[in-house]
């Protein structure tokens, strides 16, 4: 801990230790003398060259929802187990399961090729911020300012990616306050390298998700090929076989999804007391229904696995905001800190624009209340029963699609479709009937009981007539069920290829169909579109307003400051250390190998494979024993500022060599998107020393080793 | 640690430190020179002289299911909260609800006497062994052996309850190596003196359930009164304020329930294999069940919160104790210390006996696992729907009833009718109709299932159409629905004034009701009593087989060894001391109040009184902070060796001086029944320093603080 003082004393000028998703421009601004506090020995300019406009810090690149990094010359890359589960399950037959017992291609030719994966490598990040604001029409109102900048990002969007191979990516910071363009090449001819059995890659699984100590080998390896031939990646880190101990500096990088530490605590306060209670009672009550069927019929349980899955985690998800937000004492910090910025506009004429900006925000805060159960529960169609997700998607297809392309909502232009497609055809092993219905019907009984003031007229018009004309209690279960037992009987969106051949058709063609669940999405798009037609308008607002506000905030500040995660690049710099959960416990930052025997009980989340028991008991642990754990090291923690995004992001140490892959965070630090909390905001990264041990000691790889310098005592 | 492992090499040859129930003669038998090395300081005739049959050990007084200890030469007397919650509930108004907000008796008129609350002083212990196995008649066959036993049982019991106002426990140590009989002076007239606010005495609620760290006040003071009077006990703990350290000496004293460690590794798989895993399935499909009703109706919700909270302990319990068998490779070591015994027995020629019983023993349990699904669900009717539990008990009350009240089965002799149709009626409130249907109709879908060679014939005759005549899959359940809906529709017994009628009714008047529920109980119950029949063979079996056995196991051992829990006044030794639950955590032994409001989120579990919030916020804590930890302490740890039943047992330090009180075991700790870990067995303690900050500084209570010495500074 004295070593941690010291730092925080130095950097107090610039920001705690650990906090910051910095952008490589800010690690520019922060400077080599920043860097190098940071226990960085690597030059700056090895990290990020300006000139170049890249460097080390460009070997972080994207995979579906995940991040991932080049760890050979020859395309070999290293991202989480779990994003690479999908490639698995493609090449898995009833004879050989590819999930359970993982994977190692003995050689080149065995790897196994991924059907859809896209990679994307970084190639030049640009900031477009000039042109987009040239773009909003002087004295433009706030749904005109929006469709200006949703204009010129389609057509930026679209010019870049008129280069063949290339994916482009834009993006807003802080609600606005500047804009980027980020040019990936986009490479698809990926194959499956190696991935450890399940019950190593995702060992404790729901159980220890979002939890420390955790036991969990989440990494993978992957090469990328380029006609045909092993893609050289411009940057690579070498793998170190040192690896780390408490107090060493390291760095991850990657593609943080979203955040929110630039809202206002007015902002933060919508997701405490609605929000969050709203997922976690809708997503309970739908997993109690899904858990009832599946224990009445194993089709159910089959087909909505993954379903129940994503809800027990939105659920625990919102569990763990709701009490981070609470201890963290996150919403009264951020007040604090406004009040400061409001008390410092105050005494300076040049600010009044900020001040006003921070009502206006307010303002429109309070207006996104009036409506919010009624928009909530519009939201939730996307996530709630497929009679509606269906069919709600398959009608804006269908009206998109009569659009030119740059005038069509972002998600059904021609570059979105195929995967669009994909997705209705996937779903259709996730559909169960018995659950679907309960789910729908929860959906209505939810919406009839709206206060009068938020009534949907689709839902209105249709089952209405189910709640007492008396506005007495009770609403008629019997009649509503019925009817949609009625509906669904009726609809062919549940017919695979019927649904296919909706994919395709006009407006026109989907009505003239007279399905009746069709029908019903088309009175809820409607509404849809009202909320997004609001949404946009909003959208407009925020643009206007925030930039003004965040400012006032960064000149206040008078310090770097990082802006919230939106997907693009980038750096946070920490320590490997522990922590202390709560009052007392204390949590070391390593765990071992013995650790994960330990909690191995045959079943369920912790069924260790047999092949790893084997290695334990007969104590082959080669050169893999970390000399102060005196054992195989297995996963640490760090302090760095990591979010959704960053899983499968490579943990570096300051010499630039890759030290862990990054998987998740603790507990404690769900809420860590509303704000930086140094007692518990830590990382959970799987130590590379893990892998190598599996390669060498388990699986027998000495070929991977070889390339990865890993070479033979 | 250094202390601990000094402890631990200087009693090798006796036992591991903390591990021992030991009964108040083994005490003795291990000497003073032992009990100085516990850390004791009071000579051992004070804890028991063998000339008075008592001691210090006596003030463990025994309450319904917990233990309590006198703490004032005026009858004050210190337990759990939660052995109190019923006395709580019955003052309790919708003006002034005591549950919630606690209770002070400002003065002794102020005190709430209790209704039907009993309290049992020990006043006499004696060793019975010779008289019950003089009663078993010569060449007996198992069922006349266990006869035998039950009837001098009850003569013993009925002997010794003769004397006024005394209540007589009778007790078989590890399966009838020895038999006592307890004689208590029953005290009926009990008052409440002080409950903390419910968010104090069960703050944390199920979400603490059985962990650690822990912030929970789980304590409260009665008073006892014999003629109107303050009680004077005979022994009394006086109130330490200087509270307890890591590493200092404390002990526990009480009427632990049950445990298993004189089981064998063979009787111990039943349970890991069977008994666990089924209860924690079946508890896990009704939890379902009255959860998926509970969202849809809240009378369902209110009815059934006790139910689901039982079976949400049922189902924490058995995969606590899974885990622990599986961490702690309980059955593995028992399984290596039996052979130890074997091999030392067959260099024996008198250990002949031994060996054959081990067989005998593994033979039994072959057998029970013959019929061990259909004899677990006959079982599960007691905790199951009350469609059969009702019926079932009221055929059985009334068929016991016709005979003699000695020959009567326990708990349906005239001493028991009192409680079990206070049980009867009590049980009314937790009826929710649509949730017994459906645990009704699972129960029936189970026993259906059962393989062709364990079927239930009184079942079979009644809902066996309903499985396909071919055998094939399938059970017809809206036949099943239908038939069970129709049978809960003819009968009364869920008509309470119905229920209390035919609790006082003949076999024959029950049978003329031609009552659905009650014919097919009647069938039930013909094989509920064989099952009885038979599980006194086995009772009887056992009675002859495992004193042989333990007699070898004690014989090999030769030292002293503690005989299982079973409800008989017993101490455990242990430290103060926190431990590793595992790897990568360190738990400290002691909480604080900090972490007592830094848990506190406002609701649910975790919503500490504002008064005790106000007090912290004030920083209002006397002289109650304990020097190292800088805080108010809340809980602490040690390693003595509990279970259940030593709920709201004291534990003293080595003066003799209450510390604190037993409230709970650590979750790695459940399956301490089964075995001791020293590495993880430890227990929960209230401390007392809470309980005297609280009527100090927060509550306000000089006159208590008087009456336990504790002046003002």
């Amino acid at each position: 801990m004295r070593r941690l003082s010291f730092v925080l004393v130095m950097l107090a000028s610039v920001s705690l230790a650990g906090e910051g998703k910095w952008t490589p421009q800010q690690v520019l601004e922060l400077g080599p003398a920043w860097v190098k506090q940071q226990g960085f020995s690597l030059p700056l300019s090895t990290l990020w060259d300006e000139k170049k406009g890249g460097g080390l810090l460009a070997n972080a690149v994207q995979l579906p929802g995940c991040s991932g990094s080049f760890i050979s010359p020859e395309g070999l890359l290293i991202t989480n187990h779990h994003c690479v589960v999908g490639i698995l399950q493609e090449h898995s037959t009833p004879q050989a399961n590819l999930v359970k017992d993982g994977f190692l291609a003995k050689t080149r030719e065995d790897e196994k090729p991924a059907k859809a994966y896209r990679l994307q490598v970084p190639r030049r990040f640009v900031d477009v911020t000039k042109e987009v604001l040239a773009a909003v029409p002087e004295g433009a109102d706030d749904l005109t300012r929006f469709k200006a900048v949703e204009a010129k990002q389609k057509s930026l969007v679209a010019a870049c990616e008129a280069q063949p191979g290339t994916r482009c990516t834009f993006a807003a910071f802080d609600g606005g306050l500047f804009f980027t363009m980020t040019e990936f090449a986009e490479l698809t001819d990926v194959r499956l390298v190696y991935a450890p059995p399940e019950m190593v890659g995702n060992y404790g699984g729901e159980t220890d998700n979002w939890s420390w100590p955790r036991h969990t080998g989440d990494f993978s390896l992957l090469r990328v090929y380029v006609d045909g031939k092993p893609y050289q990646p411009a940057y690579w880190f070498p793998v170190s076989t040192k690896g780390v101990k408490p107090g060493d500096a390291v760095a991850v990088l990657g593609y943080p999804g979203v955040s929110y530490r630039s809202w206002l605590a007015d902002e933060m306060a919508e997701r405490r007391e609605l929000y969050f209670p709203s997922a976690k009672a809708l997503a309970g009550e739908w997993i109690r229904i899904i858990q009832d069927e599946a224990a009445k019929s194993p089709e159910a349980g089959i087909a909505t696995a993954d379903d129940v899955r994503s809800l027990l985690n939105r659920r625990k998800n919102s569990e763990g905001q709701l009490m981070g937000l609470a201890r963290g004492r996150v919403l009264e910090k951020q007040k604090v800190s406004e009040e400061g910025v409001r008390a410092w506009a105050l005494k300076r004429a040049d600010q009044k624009a900020a001040l006003d900006a921070y009502e206006g925000l307010s303002a429109l805060m309070a207006e996104k209340r009036a409506t919010w159960e009624r928009d909530f529960l519009l939201d939730t169609i996307t996530w709630g029963p497929r009679a509606l997700s269906w069919p709600v998607t398959l009608v804006r297809k269908s009206t998109e699609s009569v659009k030119a392309d740059s005038d069509r909502e972002p998600g059904y232009q021609q570059r979105d479709l195929a995967r669009l497609k994909e997705r209705l055809e996937r779903d259709q092993s996730r559909y169960s009937p018995p659950v679907d219905v309960r789910i729908l019907e929860s959906w209505v009984l939810r919406v009839l009981q709206l206060p009068a003031t938020q009534r949907l007229a689709s839902v209105e018009a249709m089952f209405g007539r189910y709640r007492p004309a008396d506005g007495g209690a009770g609403i008629n279960r019997d009649g509503l069920r019925t009817l949609l037992v009625r509906m669904i009987a009726g609809s062919k969106v549940f017919v695979l290829a019927e649904r296919m051949k909706m994919f395709d058709e006009s407006p026109e063609q989907l009505k003239a169909r007279k399905d009746p669940l069709l029908d019903f999405g088309m009175a809820l798009d409607a509404e849809r579109r009202e909320l997004k037609d609001r949404r946009d308008r909003w959208a407009g607002t925020t643009l206007r307003l925030r930039p003004l506000w965040r400012k006032a905030v960064l000149a206040q500040s008078g310090k770097p400051v990082a802006p919230d995660a939106n997907s693009t690049l980038r750096v946070t710099f920490g320590k490997v250390q522990g922590y202390s959960p709560r009052d007392a416990l204390v949590a070391a930052p390593q765990t071992t190998l013995s650790g994960m025997i330990e909690k191995h009980v045959g079943d369920g989340d912790f069924d260790a494979p047999l092949k790893v028991r084997d290695a334990y008991a007969a104590k082959k642990f080669g050169r893999w024993v970390d000399p102060t754990l005196r054992d195989v090291p297995i996963d640490f923690l760090s302090d760095c500022d990591t979010t959704g995004g960053n899983s499968g992001s490579p943990t570096i140490d300051g010499a630039g060599r890759l030290v862990g892959v990054n998987f998740d965070r603790v507990w404690e630090n769900v809420a860590n998107d509303f704000g930086y909390n140094p007692v518990v905001a830590r990382n959970v990264n799987a130590d590379v020393r893990y892998l190598l041990w599996l390669l060498e000691e388990v699986e027998g790889a000495p070929g991977l080793l070889r390339e990865l310098k890993v070479t033979a005592k």
